[in-house]
């Protein structure tokens, strides 16, 4: 299904923004690190290894926004609160995840072209 | 095709440097672009609307270092550069297309949630 009256090619159009939160490589590894169902706060800091608190927080709550992930608060004692992908969040496991494929499938290639690269400066 | 040694989640592995590049707004704009054959500098500019010189220069480069893109010479007066996806780069068509066409088909509901979300703080 095309849309013809959105273009991200534009750089006014409202899909660029969408876009660059989706196009990112935090958004890629919180999606995958949720597509195995709901995680806590910490359980996701421990699957995105080397993410901050801070830029979890703050990719957690544009994603909310956004409607591709959801957040829930169980009333306990502690208080718990867990994060999994909406209906919406759930159609960007396919191509999230190929992202992170394609980089684990092709690191090795684009290792030799970066070495090659540099060696020819 | 599944490659245990690498994995995308682990802080230190090099294929998050892939990731890095390949989950970027601009990446998935001049792949894009570049979809429909090869384009000289100005006509990338053109077809990323918005994309400043040192941004679309920067972002180039780094494309070409990993193997993504090719640039290639032409000895004319005046001389013409000419951009391309390479084969390792056209693998990538598909899951950054499909990033921009979701971008365009949600944003309706994107907006939607943003809406609500807002309207909720």
């Amino acid at each position: 299904m095309t849309h013809p009256e959105w273009n991200v090619m534009v750089a006014t159009c409202p899909s660029r923004t969408s876009l660059a939160r989706i196009a990112n490589k935090w958004t890629a590894m919180i999606v995958i690190a949720l597509s195995g169902g709901s995680l806590r706060f910490g359980h996701i800091r421990q699957a995105v290894q080397g993410i901050s608190g801070k830029v979890l927080t703050d990719t957690l709550r544009d994603l909310e926004r956004d409607g591709i992930v959801s957040r829930k608060s169980f009333d306990e004692m502690p208080p718990r609160v867990e994060y999994a992908l909406t209906d919406l969040g759930r159609t960007l496991q396919e191509p999230l995840t190929a992202l992170g494929r394609w980089a684990e499938a092709n690191i090795e290639e684009v290792e030799r072209s970066r070495n090659s690269y540099d060696a020819n400066r």
